[in-house]
């Protein structure tokens, strides 16, 4: 509003044509005080202005950067980016817990590794299992259901696991001002995805209560699956194999797979989103690139180039030659979790 | 408009309660007689009257079989039953002209069969060629080029490729009942999907304007893609390589994978869509199995257990079994193409 009472001053000592001319600055003035309202979270400066101008000028049906809204199609990272990524995945934490709710299905879980570690609640042991042995627990916990199980067993994860330090659901430690991003895209004739490196059918079951996102608008990686029919019975049966890892490169690839068009926005955090991004801004037109910057200890975690998740390097090194956005947690989210 | 009639004169000889509970009925037929208005190329007849009334049942809030709106989703096969798929599918058509075009930069293609048989326009050779010429013709027409070169290769074919004994676009040979009926379930809350064998790439560029349905809202079978820089250009290249075939089981697989939740309504042609029928009929609640019986010579075809394309056989003799809905072109349909 400061800005706005500084027009009213000027236009009050200026000639007629000023006036006018003024008079519709305040306009667009206004007009931009309002869309600012939609993002009350975010702190004023030149990253709020940076997507707010950039949302006025594919918005603009008179200007040269115009996109249609079937085209305005924004791509959100989801860990680290939507909500909280540390001290790890949420979907690790489902993991865990699923393994222990199978144990009593798996005696042999008591002796063997992974699983052993898991059920004693051993995490350094766990963490020394490495890429391997999280994969070998992933698999295990998330195939050999079918898909309603599945989604009832993410479902009571939702509802009822709690995030270690916050002591809030995992699905409150979204970020707020994310949530204002995503309503204020969608009220811009914007259409929001979610592509991720964690499991599709992990997130779906809430993205659309939590983000307001439908099922079809959630891309991610994937767990085979076959059709099967057994009686009367017919199902989805979960596969213990990957079928697609929707990271880097993948992104891209789930990107043209699953929506079909080129973004005009992408928001990362990590490295796993260099690719999405490049692509996004490699198109013609105008086009957004944003990064979170996890810059808050206090309020979240602060953690970048040697982060074991969400290692964010090389996109920082060359965010500024590529024109992308560096979000700083700190400096720019006045809040950052939901009330 | 009948039945309404027939309720008034009863209602004239009838005591009050009577009155009163005909005056709900007739409340309830003059919904009914309004719904059945957005579906004017549909006789009156059962078919129709089972999809009005379904769609009342699930969305009858005090019923039993009531769905939220964001779980009546509705999967449409595409050829055959959106749109006309003889003498050949409108992909194969596409594919052939794309042959055509590419040939310049093929010169090997005058020796080489199948490419030979098409330059020559000897469609007896290309068909002899079988199951693997067209492979090697459909791999050949679609790979090798980026994301918006085959973008705007479709859209042009779609634009111009006139069908041959229509003459007219190949896109406004899609059928004016189906077309009332996507937007009469848009209209009641559904979300509606195109589930296809057909690829996934060559629908979406035209399914907007011709179906109203954008482009994640289409499932089909996909060619590998690849992300690749070179230089300051990024692109998504399409490989020469089928990453997923959306028929039959794999139906069923594209639907979990792409939506994640088992549909409601199903409408198919051929047994191509067995699986789909049957998966979807399969759920608890209320469903709905819908198959076109292609029964219509003279205005469209008449074909089904004995055709190349769209062949109907099992999902016909187990129609009736599994409660699935046979729509009769011939006697369901009053207009077949848009006018």
């Amino acid at each position: 509003m400061k800005g706005l009472k500084g027009m009213r001053n000027r236009n009050s000592e200026r000639s007629l044509p000023w006036a006018t001319s003024v008079a519709f600055l305040c306009a667009s003035c206004l007009a931009q005080a309002q869309a600012q309202d939609q993002l009350p979270s975010w702190n004023e400066g030149g990253v709020k202005q940076a997507i707010v101008d950039f949302v006025a000028q594919v918005s603009d049906e008179d200007g040269n950067d115009y996109v249609p809204p079937a085209e305005r199609i924004a791509v959100f990272d989801n860990d680290g980016t939507l909500w909280c990524e540390q001290p790890t995945y949420g979907q690790v934490a489902f993991i865990l817990d699923q393994i222990a709710k199978l144990a009593s299905d798996h005696p042999e879980w008591k002796t063997e590794q992974p699983f052993q570690a898991v059920l004693e609640g051993d995490m350094e042991a766990v963490a020394a299992s490495g890429r391997t042995g999280l994969l070998k627990l992933a698999t295990a916990a998330q195939s050999g259901m079918t898909a309603e199980e599945f989604d009832s067993a993410v479902n009571e994860w939702a509802r009822t696991a709690q995030h270690p330090r916050f002591h809030r659901l995992y699905t409150r430690c979204v970020y707020q001002p994310q949530l204002e991003l995503l309503e204020y895209l969608k009220s811009k004739g914007f259409k929001t995805f979610i592509v991720s490196g964690g499991g599709v059918a992990f997130m779906r079951p809430w993205t659309a209560q939590v983000y307001g996102l439908p099922r079809e608008r959630v891309v991610g990686s994937r767990m085979a699956a076959e059709y099967q029919v057994e009686g009367s019975k017919r199902v989805v049966l979960r596969q213990p194999r990957f079928d697609f890892v929707n990271d880097k490169e993948g992104k891209v690839v789930g990107i043209y797979q699953h929506i079909g068009l080129r973004p005009i926005l992408a928001f990362g955090n990590s490295d796993g989103d260099f690719q999405m991004l490049e692509y996004t801004t490699g198109g013609t037109g105008a086009r957004l690139g944003l990064i979170v910057h996890h810059t808050d200890g206090e309020r979240e975690y602060a953690y970048d180039r040697d982060s074991r998740i969400g290692r964010l390097r090389q996109a920082l090194d060359e965010a500024d030659e590529n024109g992308w956005v560096v979000v700083d947690m700190k400096r720019d989210w006045k809040q950052v979790f939901p009330e």
